[in-house]
């Protein structure tokens, strides 16, 4: 497996055994990363900690992420896609799109081009997650 | 003015105050305040704590934002447009646009009213910031 999901998949198993949502990210700058995080909504009683934002967050005052590739277990929502394309984040890598999809048009209508991995393991670590959490899960599609 | 763009003002100065940008917004729910903040990248060091993000994590984990309104001093870029389309927001009101432009179209296409209030204090606040802090205005425009 590609190397860099294998870590987003790492942060996202950190998420899920701190009691949150298992969705993890790694931000890559010239094949290294600079930035890791996953969601923390819960364990940070926090709206906007989702794993992307966790990443850029952690990747620190750069000056600039343009050129980088931001890789996430799960399809980016809007806020996340819209940090990615405000930071000019040129390529996201997601690990599959079944749990979550809707923002791949957008992200493509900024330039950005989006690779969907497409993998049972990160389908299984969320699709178990939000059948045992669907209240939980709700509050971050915004359907609740 | 409008009494809850007067306190996004108030938040902005408050940033500004701080040695930071003096950009600021508040989260309105049925004709009351539930969450406030200003831009606070150059104060935390964190390149995702623009005013309206600030604004929703000071607001907590309400459950659900639907059918807000968000008041910004500033046109919000796209992580905080995003995140304005993610959290169910209803309408923008925003101070002005003529210091950042460009989200209007992507807010409107998913259902959100945008208010430009076109506030002479708004263009002169962020306009002297800009003037003096070029650099520092380009890393969150993403044009560094």
């Amino acid at each position: 497996m590609d190397k860099f999901m294998k870590e987003a998949i790492k942060e996202a198993k950190k998420g899920r055994d701190e009691g949150g949502l298992p969705i993890g990210a790694v931000l890559v700058k010239n094949g290294k990363i600079i930035g890791r995080g996953h969601n923390k909504r819960v364990q940070e009683d926090d709206p906007v900690l989702h794993a992307e934002i966790d990443c850029f967050r952690n990747a620190g005052r750069l000056g600039s992420f343009k050129g980088t590739v931001l890789y996430s277990t799960l399809q980016p929502c809007y806020m996340c896609s819209g940090a990615a394309v405000q930071f000019g984040v040129k390529k996201v890598v997601v690990g599959e799109s079944e749990n979550y999809t809707g923002t791949e048009d957008f992200l493509e209508s900024r330039g950005i081009q989006v690779v969907d991995l497409d993998l049972e393991e990160c389908k299984r670590m969320m699709g178990d997650f939000v059948d045992s959490n669907p209240e939980l899960w709700k509050e971050d599609t915004g359907d609740i």
